[in-house]
Parts: C-alpha cells; structure tokens; sequence
C-alpha cells in the first residue's frame, strides 16, 4: 500500500564547484539555467518549468562532488514520520533549519544507510514561471529537475529501502546475465514519470549524474552544437542518443570540473497503480542506447563523491558486490 | 486533504460513429491509433504509450456523439466510495460487469448532476507495450489519451463536483473580464500533468474534445502534412498552434462524422501539491492560442452530445448560465 | 537559351523604417539578424549562413516601404550587359558607385518598366561566416535571404521579362480559374531553389514581401513563441503553416513599421534543366496553405511600396489588370 | 572560366547486392525510398523530391559493391564534349543505348584514370512526384540523391580532373597537418549545395558512400529509431551526428551487405560566385563529427568496391599515396 511520507519527488541537488565564475558560466551562460539568488558562496538555479526556489544549487568548494540531494514532502508530517523511520535505523540526521538553504523550509538531512547525503523537505519559496517567457529561453532550454542516478556497491539493499521503506515504485531494472540474475540496476519513482531515482551498481556511494529535462530532442541538438562552439567540446561525454530504458533522448555533460549532467527528455508517463516493472538484461545492446551505440569507459567508472553530513568529508568508497558490468563499452585507439 | 477515492487518470473516451470502417480510415490508417480488439459494432484502440486495453472506443451508432467517458480509479474500494457518494447525491447509477465492455472489469457508470454520462472503472487488460516498437508507428504517433474537455451551463458548480468532492486539483481557470468575474473555464489534474479534465461554461451537457498527447511538436506538423494530402483537408478545424493554458501545441481535428479530437504535446509536470492555479482572463487573446491567432466559430460552437445512461438517448442541452464568449472569434468572408 | 547576365540569385534588400532603434529591436534582437555595420541612418544586417556582407538594409527614412532590391551578377561583364538592355527597352538607369552601398562594389540601379527600384551588383565585401558559431544563434536563426515577392498589375508582362529577358527559370505557377486561365502568379529562379522572385497580380508596383530562409521548421515555431511572449503578437500576420507552392513552411511577420517579411524554410533543390513548372489553380485551398487554412485580408491587401530610383518618390500605384483574388480570405468577426 | 559540359549535379548510383528481396525490405519497405520500377535483376528508386525515374539502381549480383554512379548533364551536346576529353585523355568509354538502364536516355560510360565506373546521362524520363503526397511517406523520408563521395589513392589528382577539366568547384576542403600540407580530401560540387562528390584519401578506387537528403533532422532521429526496432542495428554505422565539413546531420548505415549510404541533412546553398573553400586539418576534432564523437575505425576502412567497364569484374586496389589518417578513431574494447 502506499506509504505515508508522501515524497513528491527529486527537488533538487547541491554540486560543489571549485570555481563558482567558471561554473556559472557553465550552468547559466550556457546551458541557460535560471538564476533565482546567489551569494558569494552559492548560485541558486531553477528550470524554465520550475515555480519553485531552486532544482540546483552550485557551491563553492575546495573539492567537486555532490554537497547533498533532496526530495520534496507533501507535508511537514512527512517530514517527521521519515526522521523518526531514519533514527529507528540509527541513521544520522540533524534538521537544517528554514531559510539556511535559500529558499527552503525546515529540512531534515540525513546520511542514509548506503553513506547517501539525502535532504527531505517541504516548504520552497515560489518564484516567477518562466515557461512562457520566451524571450529569455538560453541555450538547452532546461525544464526542471527530473531524477537522480546513484551509483552503489549493493542496489538491492538500496532497491529495499527506496520501495518498501519510502514507498518508490520500481517503472524499470537491470539485471545480471545468467540463470539466476542478480538486480544490477533499478528506476525508482514517486512522481509520474520514469523515473525521480536511479540505483546502479558500482564504487560507491556516488552520485552518478543529476537528469534535468529539456523541451525537446530538438533542443538536445542544439546543445550539443552550442556548446561545440562554445568550447566545451571536453563536456560532452555521451549522446546524443536514445535510451532503451526510460526511452528518453539523452545528453550526458560533465561540467568545468567534471560534475556530470543528463539533458532528458521524452520518456513516458507513469501513473497506473498496476505499472509492471520493464525488465532489462545487462548486456543487451539496446538497454542504454537504443541504437547500439558503444560507451565511453568514462561514463561507467566516473561519478561524484558525496560529502557526508555527519564528518564534512568525502565519503568512503567501497567496491560493488556483483562484478558484472556491461561489454559494449569503448575506448579511444 | 487528499481524497480516499483514488481517482488515477482520464481513462478512455466511448466515440459514437456511424460507419466504423470509415472511422477506422480516420483513426487507424491515418492517425494509427493501435488497435487492441474488434467486433462488428466496436473498435477497442489505445496509444504507443498505452500498457492498457483502450483508451478510445468507437462505437457503431445511428448518430455520432459521446456514449460515454471514464476514469481509471486506483482500487476497487475507490469505485465502491464513488457509488456510495454518487447515490448520496441522487445521482443514476449503474454497475457494468465485467467485460461487458472489452478488457475492463466492474465499472460503475452514472449520469452526474451536470448529465454527463462517466464512468468509474479499476481494472483494465494489459496488452503489448508499442513505445519501442517504432517500425509499427503510423500517422500522428499517438502516444496516450490526455484529457477530456467537456462544456456544460455552470461551469462552477462542476469545479466544486470535481474539486470538493472527486479531490481534482486546478492547474489552470479562465474568469470573465470585470470587477466582479465568475469562473468560465477550469482544468482539473488528477494525474501529474496539466489536466485530465477541462470545464468549459456553453451549452451542455456536450463534450468539446477528447486530447491526445502525442510525441512531439513535429509529429504535429507531420499529421497536418498527412491530412492535407489524404484527403482530411476538412478534418483540420484549428491549429496547430501553441496554447496559452497548459503551454502545449495543439491541432483540432473533427473525424468523418464530426467528432473532435485534440493531438496534444508539451505541457507540464504538476507533481507540486502546492501548486498555484495559473489564472486567465476571459479575452486574453494568448490565452488560446499564444501566437494570438484568431479561433473558428465552429470550435466554440460545435460540441458532442452525450448519451444519456438512464435513457440511452442524447442528453437535453441547457443555455449556459454565464453569456460571456471570447472576442477572437473569426469566420470566413 | 542560358541568358548571358549570369544572374546569380536574389542578393539584398533596403527596408525604409521610421525609427532605427525599433528596427534593430526586431531584427536584431528579436530574430537575430547579424550585424555587419551600421551608422546613424543605416543598418546593414546578413544572415548566419551569408559569407558577404549584407542581405537586408535598415533605412532610416520618413515612411516605411523599399528603397530598393538587388540581384547578385556573376561579372561585371553581366552587370554591362544588363544595362544595354535596360536602355534599349528605354528604362532610367544609373550607376551606385563603389562603397556608396556599404560593402559592395560598382551596381547597377534601375527603374524597370513595372516601377520597381531594382539594382544589380556583382561585388560584396566577404565577412565571417557565422554559421558554426552557435554560440551567437539568436531568435530565428535566420540563414539568408531566399526570394522578393512583387505585386503589381500584370504579372503576365513581368513574367516575359524575368524569364525571356532576364533568364529566370519558372517552379510553379497560379492560374486562374474558368477555361482561359491566366496567369496570376509565378514563381521565378535563378538559384538553384523553388524562387529568387515572385510575380503576384495586385496593385502595384509594391513589394509583398522578403523572404528569408531559417534553420528548420522548429525555428519557425521557436519564433513565434519568441515573438509572442517579446511583445510582438502583432507582428504575426500570418502562419505558422506549410504552402502548397513551394512546399516551405512559413511565418508571415510585420515589423513595427510594417514592412513584411517571411520566415520560410523546407522547400526544395531545382537544378535539373527540364524542370517542368507546376501548375496551381488560383482557388486551390491548399494553393497557398496546404493545410487549409484561411488567410487574412491584410495579407493579399497590404504591402510595401518602393521609392522610385528617378523621381525618389514612392512609385504610384495601378490597379492590376486582373480583378480575381483568391475567395477563402478571411476577417475577424 | 565555367566549362561548357554543363554537368548538373549527382544523378544516380548502381549498388550490386546479391539478394534482392533483402535489399527490397531495407531500403524500401524500412527507409522508405520509392519504386518507379522493378525486374528480375533491378529495382529502380528514387526519392520524394526526385521528378526522374531514378537516383539508386539495386542490381542482383554476385558481390556487393557499386556498379557505377553518374552525373546529369544539361545537353545532348555536353556528352559527345565529355566524351571527347575522355578519349583524348585516353579514357575507355562506351554509350549505354537509351533505355538499356530503365528510363535513362543515350548515356557515356566510362573508366576514369582513377579507376572509377562514371556515367554521364542527360535525359531520364519524368515520373510523379511524391513531395506533396505525405500519405505515402515512410522511414527515413529520403527526398533524393545528394552526393557520392569516393575513396581513391591520389586525391590531388582526381581533384585536377574534376575541378579543373569537368569545371567541379571547391567548397571545403582538408588538409594534412605540418607545414608542407597536402589536399587530404575536398568536397566539389556542380549543383548550389555543399557538394555532388567528395575525394577521400584512402585504398581505391573505391566508392565509401551515396548520400541521400532526408527531410529534417528529426528524420534521422526517427530511422535510427526505426532501424534499431526493426532489426537493422548492426546498420548503424556512425551517428547521428552534425558533420564540422557541410554543416550537414548525418546517420553512416549498411545495407545487409554491407552497401554504405549516408542520410545527410542541412547543408547550405553555395550560389555564390566567389565562394572562398573551406579550409580544415586532418587531425581537427569537429571536422568529422562537430561535437567531437570519435569514428569507428570501420567508417575509415570500409567501402564499396567497384566494377570495371571495361573488365566486368572489381577495379584492382592501391595503396594511397599519403599515410595520414585522422588520429580519433576509435575501437570497441
């Protein structure tokens, strides 16, 4: 049955940067980010699509990586039915109080079991919708926040917690060649689309990338031509293509100091209460890019550390419990 | 708070017509529409995206019009919630069995208050799933039905039905110009999109249109290409073009018989439960087509009558309570 | 026969506006012409794809209209050859030397035996190609001029001149109804496309339009949001929509002053040598929208009226020769 | 100055498959080109925008490969004067009576110096055309042949003949790196776009692809979509992707024997007299591919043989004069 806490979906991700002018012009010379507020240390960015605060917050840092991701609640409730879930798991969590982030309400941090800096939240200031303001459109004509992908030594632990925990509802997964296939991979979600998070095998914990949606393949294109003019040829790490999972159209970027984004957009709605999970083999071609294209090495080992929000530091990586990964990676010769 | 009902989404659309093999020309061959199952008086179809039996039924009748439209509900137990409440109300109600209609099971089916016939129904056949077979994709690449969009005397009272009572959100409304301006036209979302239902104040009980999203502006632009050339010149009532409420492009198109659908594509997700109703004003001339052309006076006029469930005959029609009609109307000189 | 003018395509043209500033607004700013140079009562504008120096100029003037329109000659050899024949039909000639037009070299202006200001050159100042800068694309990234489309009395006479004259190449053309049709309109190349001019019947001389060429057809739908949500929902006269002659899409565009120009793109190459015109019939509804849709009265009763090269004057007007107009226009009511 | 042989363009191409009915499902049935006419031994198709007979000739054979490819030239007159140049440059010729190939008028074959089967035609009988019918369209929408680019030992050389005897002009070229660069490659053309042919370096002769145009970008995402469901994975050679030379959309496929043809779209219109040449470097990132993607070592190494005239059996193969290949290719691992 559903559960209680009433998770909305991903709301938005901390990327620490090490040079906040560099990114800036990254995130909203660029690619066309909104800029809502900054500071000296922080640029708080939203989507086109977006009512909300902020779906993004760059933070100067000494270091890349993740500060923290977060979900939006329905309810301040909710936010207290998951703090006292997380301490009946002895997990680490500590409120962030109301306006410490920009923007945001009374928040509980945690680090969840899987080292995951994870931030729950439910009041956001509302800000002025530029879905119709047309004529400020830049660049990748970035919507919103769509999901997260994790990258975790043990995805069916996580697939636990994010299902029967919290109440995720699973739309795809990946699993291991043989006869007794191991879950390799999962899409997790609780707003209607494919998917708000992504649990995938691998060093972790690591934030693999942040999924933004744009308005259309179209506007994918076009990104990928700005920013071969634009000098950042090195940002583009894979794509365009189509995903066999999700089905969407895909970008991956890594930004100035190697964060890695997604440009999404076209995968489905999924709201039906009796959704069958689609089901995925590791090595099948299609799985990743619909139209067999090869992966680039990178794009598999590479992912954000996170900090984790009880010592401050980069959290310790341990290696994943299947070694099975995928055999249609790349390499340049 | 939340409703116990559980409404999921707008579900199908029941099309009376009165040559099914001139209809499946239209939907079928043309616009490919999938078809999921046929007998001699019914085509059962559904869209790329769809993993359920039907979203849109044509029915073999003496006139066209609407025999009747439904919502997916989550559980049994919601069905059984709406019975009670709709006898509360007075309403006529009925329990359709079990595969009675094609691939569905128990539906509760009532006339409401306004003499819409609806239909509330959980269950409903999986079938193939279509998305990624894209050498099957014809036409206008029919992903899924959107939304109803209905037109009745008191507009009003609907909201509070749906709002107050069924638990629909209002995404969007139009009022009339003045001081004093009353409530014209308001989408309702049950699923995260912009709606699964519109109200529209005019003569009714009429449906205006049943909406189909489909995959992209282009596909669009292709299905006008298409029309044009396969002799649906007339088929084309209005559009394409952009809307001002819900952001998406549309073209309007009347089948053989005069039945209307929208094809639909690029509004938003609504997953935000404290989302602000993006109101409109009665006369904004974006406020239907963003790019300020002018609307046929057949799309205001023209609706589908609708059959009435306690007497099977077409519903009596009512003037509208509000006289107030849009300003931008056009005709041809 | 080849001609021996060696007319190479539709070069530029000089729009009269009565305020530089608004002018550049749009052009510039709003569709994102390039600036090549500019001073106090010109601005020379070119498009990304363009590798000389301007298409289109901006006058400063006190009325709007065209100053005059320009073909591009192979050689100065074709440019002489041209004026023996202009003199020898008695048309009044002279010549714009060298630089006195920004960018180009030594041109020929005449007055011809419509009324029309047209000039033919041979030189162009060679600039950057912008088409690979896709960092600097701005609002409908506009590639090039593409055609003039000209009204005037009898586009019969006119034809007989651009083609036995001049060499120009007839695509398509309109006739009228009835039995002894006439000829209404025609389309004329001499690059290698579906037009470099068309010849429409109306009182005239008077431009109707400049047509330029964008990216794609999501260009011309990126616009019209641009347009409509800058400001500019008058400026949309006509479209978006795809023609039956030439096969392009469209967007019909006023700008402040009202001078008019299209936004076109999607026809087609016509390099064979036996191309055979196609032949449209002047109450074709799909003649001019293939998909049907009506267009306004404005469209076929306004346009541009040109500056005499002798008298400096606007040219006096004539009504055509042929009554018929095509019957699906239409009005607002 | 221009020559008098008045070649117009890319015409058409002969690829030898050695099953014809596989052929038929590829190219016809899944991209879509059009049947003007067929026997035992040929299917002869062309494009939605070609108003002749044909662009690509499927001929049964024993081995793949190409048995010619040809170019339209304007007269009569222009083939008996390439016919005279070929013989004093001690070519074999022979003419291929009228209607020997389907629809085809007399026409001049011919081994160039380089090895190469060339045709030159002039008359080709009219047939319907398909642009408007949009109910037909299917696949890849491929609108007609673009250009043939051919893979041969001594680039420089081949660029002598075409530019300098044929009057073929130079809109991009590439360059070895150093200080002392040689021609690598060069795209000439004799219609008004990018190119009618491109001269690679590399073992030949031997023909690497026929471009074909396709309506839009968003045709190209659709074939790879298409081809990917529809068991045509291992066609997908390279792409899509934006080419830095043509500024063209390109997807690389093979044909089920390994026939490669390439769907290109965007280019420019290259009118212009004074067109100044394109200058890159071998070894420059975008040249192949704008955003940078790596190419499959097997797009460099791979082509389609070619027949003799004179023998009937495939031209012996050379290794090419310069050593340089581009150093971003890349090999699964």
């Amino acid at each position: 049955m559903e559960p209680s806490f009433d998770i909305v979906k991903a709301g938005h991700i901390e990327f620490l940067v090490t040079d906040l002018n560099e990114a800036r012009k990254f995130y909203v010379d660029t690619l066309g980010f909104v800029v809502t507020e900054a500071d000296k240390s922080h640029i708080y960015l939203r989507g086109l699509e977006d009512r909300h605060h902020h779906c993004l917050t760059l933070t100067q840092s000494d270091s890349p990586g993740v500060g923290h991701f977060a979900f939006r609640v329905a309810t301040e409730g909710g936010l207290k039915a998951i703090e006292k879930l997380a301490k009946s798991m002895g997990f680490y969590t500590r409120w962030v109080e109301a306006g410490q982030e920009r923007g945001q309400g009374r928040a509980l941090l945690m680090e969840d079991k899987f080292g995951f800096p994870v931030e729950f939240y439910s009041k956001m200031a509302g800000v002025e919708w530029m879905l119709q303001k047309f004529q400020n459109y830049r660049g990748g004509k970035v919507m919103r926040l769509d999901h997260f992908n994790v990258m975790l030594p043990d995805a069916a632990s996580a697939f636990e917690w994010y299902v029967d925990s919290l109440g995720f509802k699973c739309t795809e997964l990946t699993e291991t060649e043989g006869r007794k296939p191991d879950l390799w991979a999962a899409w997790l979600r609780r707003k209607q689309t494919c998917h708000d998070i992504a649990l995938t095998t691998g060093k972790g914990p690591r934030v693999h990338h942040a999924g933004f949606t744009v308005a259309d393949r179209g506007s994918i294109m076009d990104v990928a031509d700005l920013l071969a003019s634009a000098g950042y040829l090195e940002s583009m790490e894979r794509g365009p293509g189509r995903h066999g999972v999700s089905n969407a159209f895909f970008l991956y970027l890594r930004d100035p100091v190697g964060n890695r984004i997604e440009l999404y957009t076209g995968d489905y709605i999924s709201a039906d209460p009796d959704w069958v999970p689609i089901h995925w083999k590791l090595n099948d071609p299609q799985r990743q890019t619909f139209w067999g294209a090869l992966t680039p090495a990178s794009w598999f080992n590479d992912a954000m550390e996170v900090r984790s929000p009880k010592t401050g530091k980069f959290a310790r990586l341990s290696a994943p419990k299947i070694k099975d990964r995928p055999d249609y990676l790349l390499s340049a010769k």
